[in-house]
This record gives C-alpha cells, sequence and structure tokens, in this order.
C-alpha cells in the first residue's frame, strides 16, 4: 500500500496493469499468458454474471454446458470459422503422461498414447454445439432453441494484458437456432440491446451500438453487432458482440427442421458473448490515479465503515457503529467495517480508495455524540457530513446517486472525446491529439479500411444504428459515402 | 415419450442411463469420453450450485479463478499428487493449427507451434494453485486463506459413465492454507460437514462420514475423510471428499509464512471437492421405473400445473388458473403451466413424471367449481384432493413433506441394506445377496484390503466417524481388529 500507482498521465498502459494487481484484481500466472483471477476480482466478475444471467433468463435462455474440447473434423466443417481460429488454438494431441526414463522424478508425454484425433481447446464453440443441435433439432416445434453457456476459451495470442487479452478467459456464449432469418436478426439485435443495457445500467458505461464491417465481422457470421465503448486515453473497447450466423453453421452440421408447411429448412443461428475483457473495460474507463472507481451496483464492497478511536476504545465504538451496519445490510447494501487493530485510519482509507469502495464513512465515537457522520464518495472525494438520523437512507441514495454520477461523467468524456472531422487530416490530428471516436465519412470499401488501419492504427469501430443519413465523400478517396462510420483507435 | 424405461430390475445400469437421456439431463458428445449437459440437467446443477456456494461463503471461503494448465513441470512438483494424475492427462503440446497441404480444407497441427513446455489440463488444481499461494503468503497475517474454485477438469477416463464417470467434469475444488496443522484438520472436517449437510438437507440422501484407508487416499494427501452415500442397486457411490494435505504441498512449493513468534515453517493445506458425480447420485438413489424422483429443493419445477379442458375452453381456464399459479410463484415455489395445445394430459403427466417434477395438479373448470384441486405427489403417487381455499399453503407444505419423506426412505433403505457380518462368508453372501454397505472387521492391512477387493469388487468405502470400538477379528486373517470397516461395492 506504500508505493503509488503510477499515473494515468505518467504511463496509462502501467497504471492500469499496477492498478489491476494492487487492487487485488487478477495477476499474471506461471501458465504463459493466462492469468489468476483473484477474491476480489472474481467477486466483481460473479456479481456481473448474476446480473446478466437473470437477464439470458428473463428473455427465456437457459444454461446448458458443452464439452471443452471439439475434434478437429468437427472444428474444421465451418471453414471459415476455423481458418478464423486456427492460428491461435492449443490442441491436445496426448492423453497421458509416464515417467521419464532419462529423468527420475519427471514425468515425460506417453508417446503410446498419441490421440487419433487431435482436440482442440474450444476457442468458442459453435463447432461442437451445433454438432450436437443437429440432433436437437427435428422439427419447427423444436424452434427457437435458445441456449447459454458459462465456460472457459482458450485464444492462443502472442501479446496478453490482464483481463483485456489473456489466452483462457471467461467468457458467456449463447447459440440460439430458429425457423427464418427475421427472427435469428431480431434475437441477434436483442441481446445486443441487453448487453447494451448491462453495460450502460450496471457498468455505468455509455456504449455506441452498432454493425462490424466485414473486415472485423466474427469469422464465420453474416452480420455481427458489437457495442463500443471509450476508455479514458481515447481508446475505444468493443465490449460485446451479438453475430447472425445465417445459414453457415446449419449448413456446415446439417442442421435441418421440418417446416409447418411440411418442407425441409436449414435453421438460421446467432451467437453472441461477453467475457472478463469487461473487468479491464470496468477499471479503465473509470479509476482513477488513487485506484478503482467501482459502480455501486458491482462493487463487492459497497460500503466501507472504519472506526475511528483512541486506544482500548474500539470494542465500545463498534457496538455503538453496529446499528448503522446492521441497517445498511437491512437495505440490502454490502457493508465491511474495517477493524483491525494493526493499521491506522489514513491506511485504511487509502486501500478501501485503492479498491474503489463507493462510500466511506468515518465514525468515531464524537461523531455519533454529535449525530454526523463523515461521508466521503469514491468518484469524487467530496466529503459530505450526513445526519445520523436518518443515515442509511442517505447512503443508499448516495449510493444511487454515485452510480448516475458515473455514468454521466462517463458520458461527458465521450462526448468531449467524439469528433466530427472532414478531411484525412482532420481525421489524423484527431487522433494524434488525445484520441476518441473519430466519426467520418469513407467509402465502405475493405481496401480503404485496411489502408486507414496501416496509416493511422485506427479502425472501423462500428456503423451505429440510428446514425443519420448524410451524403458525403470519403476522407481517403474521395469517393461518395452516405453516412459516416465510427472510427477510434482500439484494445 | 412413447417407450417405456427400462425397469431398475431389468438392468439398472441401462435404466440409469436411459433415464438420464430421456429426462433431459445429459448425453454423450461428440467427443470422447466428455458430455453436454443438457438444459433440464443443468438447471439441477445451478441449484447444487448455489446452495454450495452459500454455505462456502457462510464458512468464509471466497471464490477465485486459476488457470486451466498446469505447466508441466509444476504438475511433477509434489510428487504423489503428479504420480496419481498422470496416467489420465490431457496434454497441450501444440498452439497452432495449419492448413494441411495433403487435405485441401482440412487442418492439421502445426509442426513449427510445439510448445517448449507441455501444458497438463487439469485434473485437479493442487499445482497452479499452491505455485501461485507461494506468492500470497509471507506471514500469519496471510493465514488462513480460504478460496474456492468453480471449473471444470478433465481426467482420461477408459470407461465413462453420464455424471459418474466422464472425461471432463464441472466441479468445485476449495483450496486452503493455514498457520497448524489441527486449524487445517478442523477446517477439513469442517468442509465435510457441509457437504454432508447438503446432500442429507438438499439431495435427501443420507450419508456415512468417515477417512479413506491409505488405499483409498487422495494422491498428495496425508488424510482424506468422504460422504458415502448408498444407491438403489446396493453399490456405494463416494459424494464428496475433503482432504488435510499436510504440508506436503507447501514443501513442494516452499510455501512457508513468518510465524507470530517471527520463526519460518511451512503452512498446512487442505483441498475439497464435489463434482457433477452428484447429479448421477441424485438420479440413482432416488429415482424409480416411469423417471426421475426429485427432492424439491433441487427440483427446477417444483409443481407443474396441468389443465383440463374441452376444445376452445384452454384460455378461460389458464385465466381461472392465474391465481394459483401467481399464489404459487409469490411463495418462491417455482410453477410451469403446461399449457401446450397439442398434447393430451396422459401425455404431459407421463412426461412432468419422468422429469420428476414433485408435485402435479390437474386442474379442470369443474374442480375449481367444486374447490377441489387433484394433486399427485412424484415421490408415492399418491393422489389427494386438496381444498382450493388454501391450496398454496398446502402444496407448500406437501413439498416440504415430499424432502423429508425421499430423505426417510432413503434412510430406510440404506438401514435395511446395511449388514453386519462376523466372517468372510457372510460378507460375501451379503455382497452377492442385495448388496449395501457390509460392515466388518480386518486388520487394517493394505494386503487384507487388496485381496477383499480382488476376490469380492469391494473395497473399504471408510472407517467411519463415530463408529464404537469393538474388539473383533479380521474376517479374512483372524488379525485382531479394533473397530469395523463399511465395505461395499462402489461406483
Amino acid at each position: 500500500m506504500s508505493k503509488k500507482l503510477p499515473t494515468r498521465q505518467e504511463d496509462y498502459s502501467l497504471w492500469y496493469n499496477d492498478l489491476v494487481k494492487r487492487a487485488g484484481l487478477a495477476e499474471n500466472s506461471a501458465v504463459r499468458g493466462c492469468m489468476v483471477i483473484k477474491p476480489y476480482g472474481y467477486a466483481i466478475w460473479e456479481k456481473m454474471q448474476r446480473q446478466l444471467d437473470d437477464m439470458f433468463k428473463r428473455t427465456g435462455h437457459e444454461n446448458a454446458y458443452f464439452p471443452l474440447f471439439v475434434p478437429k473434423s468437427l472444428f474444421e466443417a465451418e471453414e471459415k470459422n476455423a481458418e478464423g481460429f486456427a492460428k491461435e488454438c492449443a490442441v491436445v494431441t496426448h492423453y497421458r503422461l509416464q515417467s521419464d526414463p532419462d529423468n527420475p522424478g519427471k514425468l515425460r508425454v506417453d508417446p503410446a498414447a498419441k490421440l487419433e484425433e487431435e482436440l482442440v481447446v474450444r476457442p468458442t464453440s459453435e463447432a461442437i454445439i451445433w454438432s450436437t443441435y443437429k440432433n436437437w433439432i427435428q422439427s419447427y416445434r423444436d424452434l427457437p432453441l435458445l441456449i447459454n453457456q458459462w465456460a472457459n476459451v482458450v485464444r492462443w495470442e502472442m501479446r496478453t494484458r490482464l483481463f483485456l487479452r489473456t489466452a483462457e478467459f471467461l467468457w458467456q456464449e449463447g447459440h440460439t437456432a430458429h425457423a427464418t432469418a427475421p427472427e435469428a436478426l431480431a434475437e441477434t439485435r436483442q441481446m445486443l440491446d441487453v448487453y447494451a443495457e448491462f453495460v450502460e445500467e450496471h457498468m455505468a458505461l455509455p456504449v455506441v451500438k452498432g454493425a462490424k464491417t466485414e473486415n472485423e465481422r466474427f469469422a464465420g457470421a453474416e452480420e455481427t453487432y458489437c457495442i463500443e465503448a471509450l476508455m479514458q486515453d481515447g481508446k475505444a473497447l468493443q465490449a460485446g458482440t451479438s453475430h447472425f450466423l445465417g445459414q453457415n453453421f446449419a449448413k456446415a452440421f446439417d442442421v435441418q427442421f421440418q417446416t409447418k408447411e411440411g418442407g425441409r429448412e436449414f435453421v438460421w443461428g446467432t451467437s453472441w458473448g461477453v467475457s472478463t475483457r469487461l473487468m479491464g473495460a470496468l477499471v479503465m474507463a473509470h479509476s482513477d490515479d488513487e485506484g478503482l472507481v467501482l459502480p455501486p451496483r458491482l462493487a463487492p464492497i459497497q460500503v466501507v465503515i472504519v472506526p475511528i478511536y483512541k486506544t482500548g476504545e474500539l470494542d465500545a465504538l463498534l457496538e455503538r457503529i453496529r446499528p448503522i451496519q446492521m441497517g445498511l445490510i437491512a437495505r440490502g447494501i454490502s457493508v465491511k467495517v474495517d477493524s483491525r487493530d494493526t493499521e491506522r485510519p489514513g491506511f485504511k482509507f487509502a486501500e478501501w480508495e485503492l479498491k474503489g469502495v463507493p462510500v466511506r464513512l468515518a465514525i468515531g465515537a464524537r461523531d455519533l455524540d454529535a449525530g454526523l457522520i463523515e461521508t466521503v464518495r469514491r468518484d469524487t472525494k467530496e466529503k459530505l457530513h450526513l445526519p445520523l438520523a436518518d443515515i442509511v437512507q442517505s447512503v443508499d441514495q448516495l449510493l444511487a446517486d454515485i452510480q448516475t454520477s458515473i455514468y454521466q461523467k462517463a458520458r461527458r468524456f465521450r462526448a468531449a472525446h467524439t469528433h466530427r472531422v472532414e478531411t484525412y487530416d482532420e481525421f489524423k490530428a484527431a487522433l494524434e491529439g488525445e484520441g476518441g471516436f473519430v466519426l467520418a465519412h469513407y467509402d465502405g470499401t475493405s481496401e480503404t479500411e485496411e489502408q486507414i488501419k496501416t496509416e493511422t492504427k485506427a479502425t472501423v469501430r462500428c456503423l451505429a444504428f440510428g446514425e443519420p443519413d448524410e451524403d458525403g465523400v470519403c476522407i481517403v478517396t474521395g469517393r461518395p459515402s452516405a453516412r459516416r462510420a465510427y472510427f477510434a483507435r482500439a484494445y
């Protein structure tokens, strides 16, 4: 706790990495590119999971679990998908170790235990799931099939960063099957809206909803919708995707159904996912140079109470604090009373600031006598003196205010960092300046997109839904364009 | 739904397998030995998870997440553990696929992408977790460290059975570190008690608590405690284990701490786990020839309402049923109204019997007029006519009765299938008869245990806690014995 965090200004990337570690969210492991999610980080992830899971169930989805491994022959079946993920697959080739005759006490792979067919550790589960759906779907009565899975997946990344890009990560993946294309498209959009609602309402992070260009589309999808959020360094982060798969996987795995009219047709698919990457977005969007700033709805501890006392008076003070603690708990607020006798208040303040606890109450006997409680909100560091008489109600209201306030701040940040540009020079200047979203016209070709990416490191984040038609010309080629696209450098 | 299940009498093993599949719990997948857990099965597992997770948290544990992969060199570090699991390890050797030049459109392992060090897919996580604990534990202030993980693990089994023995399974694994041996032993016992409470109170299944013999101990543990349950075919099933690891892993990974007195000592460890195997136990312990019998506390649907109506009257009837449905929901009871217009009541009855829904209400307009509701409890198939006036309260009480009643039935079954024998002939006769637990004296040696296993397929399930001292002689060698052990054939 002694060492200060690097500031965002000094080194945003180092600040992020240090913060994730020092706040107890995650750390690197002995396995290249894989992280350990520590208890405090996992507690936030559990809150995310619970909320998302409730939202999936409310929209009619059920959870199931499919195998970790995908036999290579199944993996190959949808060619674009296979091609897209082949370069980052962990592959199981053997099923046994044996004593190493050359190294006593050591083990080696048993060459006699080679698998006939290699197993890919799932980078995503379309292949294994669609091979199963073939048996689950015979008739229109079996549709729609609305399934979600919470699971770990592995994508062998060369450069990894805690939460943002790790070889193994945790996620949920929804996989649905429908009788018609419009129904599948509606599901694709519905789940994007669920994600957007979650990220805005719970993570307090505004998002832009839109469609990916072909270049950025999920391998095997006809259409990829996404939500894009802006981080404090002006880079965008893709926070969730929802894919319309057309009949691609149905054809690859021969999933047909009997229609009401007695015909046979391939089913239409969707898939959609968010991952522990959201943890990275949460940290990068709101936190400051003192540490995490957690939105109250996702904070494992919403209120910390630090007793202020003289030697020998702690127990008596804790007794007097108990009614406040119990009142908060009864209102469904999670409270921690930091009664450690080994640390001073200043140390505790700094620690809970680092961990992003939204509200801190510092309570001494004198405050209780005077009927005023020193209250500090983490987001603005504003100090309030709240009347003891209705402290529970005031804190509850304060938590709601903080949730809104963090969201509004992020909205203002995004507004201040969204630039409409008319020329390629302005485009580059915007990126080189403070970054952010750049709304520009381009001719919609992959080539131009690729050129912009090579020259500026910015990509089309999305073609935003609801973006108005507007005649314009491509900033690179001068060709006509009917709508602006969202560009940004991105995580 | 048309085909009948095989009966338990005809073929217990086939009955089990068919039931698991036809009730929609799980099925085999395209991956050898791996299962797909279907939505209805997963919903039961989620209820188990939620309950266990609450119990772990109430006893002070936090969740975290550690990598799926274990580098071979870490895996080797605790030799007994490594030796115990080496024969069933899935091993990742490569991290990339590439186009197969000999087979257009196919992929092959890229020989250039061989890992320097192989990665074992975790069969259990002691190695990876203790290598992490080394950095988390410096001082007695860091202890106890009480962590749990929900995860998938892989053990390459040659003969697999849905839920009972699969190559990949889902589980939780607790891993704790303590300053003293007595404290670690107390934790080992506490978590066994938590498991026993869960299995008895929620799964309605009585268990014997005890210690494993050295032969049956977890690889790397000093002591393994277990809970053993009895299935309807007279075979035992180990439902959960809790291990006292001594300082074995602390020494293998050099995890030392500074004591209060300023010395340095190795920490003491425990680990404990239950898995989706519990799903198998749940099915095998209570179900009958018509299908599942689920204890109400774990049933995803606790009450099904089947409307009985004439053509054209369904909507009006559903309107009248709604207050009952809402009343049950308001009381926290999960209800399904089976309003399908495509199936007849008899078909629906059979389907919900197969799925083990504890209470069925068949409701027609006449029943509502008469104020009496036909109610069938799944466990005994008893039919009751409950007054409409307090139907919600009556159903709630009935669910509680069923929970108790299923448990009592299992207790009676176990009592009737527990035999005390004095000779090896009696021992064999008991096993060849109806099976069950056989309480016998033996001399406590590994050799005798091994001989009994070879000759009878029965193993020592446990040395039960609280089993009274009793002078006796070994049924095989005639040597003296101070207490009886629990023997059984087992899953």
